[in-house]
């Protein structure tokens, strides 16, 4: 069921597609570290409109311990597209030298145009404020591994529910695991589409919207934590009034339940302070980890041979 | 006749030898998606001191398909360059690290410099205005794979033909293929330089210089577009007026014989118009697919041992 | 002693351990064109924060040959640094991917800070005006490859041995290595640090500090030159008073022994004259090449299992 699939959003999967990634991924656990040759001749295409170590380099590491080669096409302001190549061109490009395109653009919709023109399998990891299905892979995988499973669980996500491409990935992905409950914490500037709630909605997921992190903190199992750029606000002195209530720091972790589990798409700048990462809350640097053996899963299941 | 041979101009091969290069790329098509273990722990050094996406790109797959691997030298204000550190001692440096360097450089006879500094094969990727070689191999490969021959064909090249690099290489070429005619299509201020044309006469090639694509058009079975910059136009206002005729679209197709092949050595801007992608005029995709078992085939027959 | 070892100063070794890597080495040597593979699915993280064209390619093109792969790293401005994560966060990432990571970093001290966090062993590539052993470890193995020892020599440093780092860390091996004799040769603004002078002492290596690289010359089998850069200079009159004096030309080198040999860690701008390349005091280029084969014994001795 993945075999040459393009992988444009996250809401493409059904629960049960995610379920046999994440048992890839934890056979890939093995692999993570060493090699495992089973895309030995492939190449995989990293497409970078936008910088992204974090992603290139983990899609790049994945590939590497598959076997597989890759061609890394980030330097967007010395190329063609400099001199005025249009993004289909590209893409042809790449999709006749590559065996698959993960592709990065500033623009919504741009990995969904490039899989119409590759006939080689398309991943989309981030467009515009829109989607970035593998890190949605990537946050899940780490909650039903660490958690053993995610409908039992209370969820929060915080910071920017309005433009955080990791955030709103991880948002819509609740309609397909059905957590006990979600609180969507941010300002209210930065509060979820209405489209998004909607989508809630229709999928009854249970939501509740706050501007409080402490208030909700307590009832949490996993908080989500995103990054709120300043740039955002139209009125900086707004943004230096709510910065603080935003910030996850040891202290604010008095009032949060025993085994709650802090996850970041990382990179953070100050959203969580430094003295939360040696407690037993920090989770994040564990799921950066497994950003590689869940994209060699996904590799695997799109491009290995049977 | 290849092996340990450097590549600095289109005219430094035979007709003979082309034609050899030319079997064993359509050999190598086989492997162009897969692999092929033939340069197994051989390195290719990339040196591009001017950024080029698509020859970098398709050298560095060529390789990855034959299993060698790839040191990309491309970012020239970031490094010892920009620090002041002469071409020669660059070249010095790559050389004792690769098997083999292929380069692209601004300065005309950068390649032929580099080639008497390195002991290792030396393959020019375009110096200056001057030489594209294995662009031209892969501009008359198209030809002689989709046509099955050279010879009796009226050729015409339309763009830049006094500054462009590829439209350059692929006009001298035509002395060893000897195509039964060659129409040089440009507005006045872009014809071929004198010495061009000398040496077209004295190889007894039959061309025609022209500024009218559409009067010649009917006559073609293959028409090489190449861009027309701007920036070469001392007056603005005669690149407004000019440009137009000189643009490829489905329109003026309509003066085409119905065979004809419209090759492009990409990126296009507005040379091509996009309607034309899809007509059966279009082989530019193509030809640059086969970008990867030609320069295969010329790593191969350069690199491996017997 | 190698096996999992960071490297972050040359003096973190023993004469012993120095000799093991060089008799690795010169068996490496073999390899240095074609492959051995020791390190097959193993993957080399290679952090630059500052750029370096020689000491990157030679780290990835002894990964290449030893049957690794690499993750280059080294676009500082336009990955998450420049959106401010900091150095931890960026080393437990890599630490995550890969199975050793070289860094280079402007900061003094960042190589030790880097692998204080990560688990994979960390090879320093330069911090600061501070460290760069390997690129001492290559000095010495020149020297001793090529003279068959070091004990009985007198070395001559010339340059920056203030700022320098590759003088730096040449300097402070002589206490390792003990040579003869060591000459200091630069201008008073840019003498070794009070600090360097005292280590020297402590450890019983007989140096002399000049200003005169003439008056010594001749006394000297090994001459290491270094850069003079004009930023140094608070007053640049200074600087083009003494910079002729630290110029290594064929005309200076008549006042030499017939087996001097210079050293130079590249790239040079003025200090060596082009018409000294020629000559039989010139082993730079080769010292280069070994970066090679000694880079590929550090990563098979650290890395390798057994």
């Amino acid at each position: 069921m993945f075999k040459g699939r393009d992988v444009i959003s996250i809401l493409d999967f059904t629960k049960e597609d995610l379920i046999t990634l994440f048992k890839e991924a934890r056979e890939m656990e093995k692999y993570a570290k060493s090699r495992i040759n089973i895309l030995q001749g492939k190449v995989l295409a990293l497409a970078f409109f936008e910088p992204s170590t974090r992603t290139m380099f983990s899609f790049q590491t994945a590939m590497l311990r598959l076997g597989g080669s890759v061609l890394v096409f980030s330097e967007v302001e010395k190329t063609s597209i400099a001199k005025g190549e249009n993004l289909g061109d590209t893409i042809r490009m790449l999709d006749s030298y590559a065996n698959a395109i993960v592709i990065r653009h500033r623009i919504e919709g741009a990995a969904s145009y490039a899989a119409e023109i590759a006939e080689s399998p398309v991943i989309n990891a981030g467009d515009g404020t829109h989607h970035h299905p593998t890190q949605a892979m990537i946050d899940y995988y780490t909650i039903w591994r660490e958690k053993g499973g995610i409908e039992g669980l209370t969820l929060g996500v915080l910071g920017d529910l309005k433009y955080g491409r990791a955030a709103s990935s991880f948002i819509l992905a609740s309609t397909i695991f059905k957590p006990k409950k979600l609180y969507l914490i941010s300002p209210q500037e930065l509060r979820v589409k209405p489209e998004i709630r909607e989508f809630l909605e229709e999928h009854n997921v249970k939501y509740v919207e706050t501007q409080n992190l402490k208030e909700v903190l307590g009832g949490l199992d996993v908080l989500y934590v995103t990054r709120i750029q300043r740039e955002r606000f139209p009125d900086l002195a707004e943004y230096e009034k709510v910065k603080g209530s935003y910030r996850v720091t040891s202290n604010i972790l008095k009032y949060a339940k025993e085994d709650l589990m802090i996850l970041h798409p990382l990179p953070r700048v100050e959203e969580i302070s430094f003295d939360v990462d040696v407690t037993r809350y920090a989770y994040y640097f564990k799921q950066a980890s497994y950003g590689v053996p869940v994209r060699m899963a996904l590799l695997k299941l799109i491009l290995s041979g049977d």
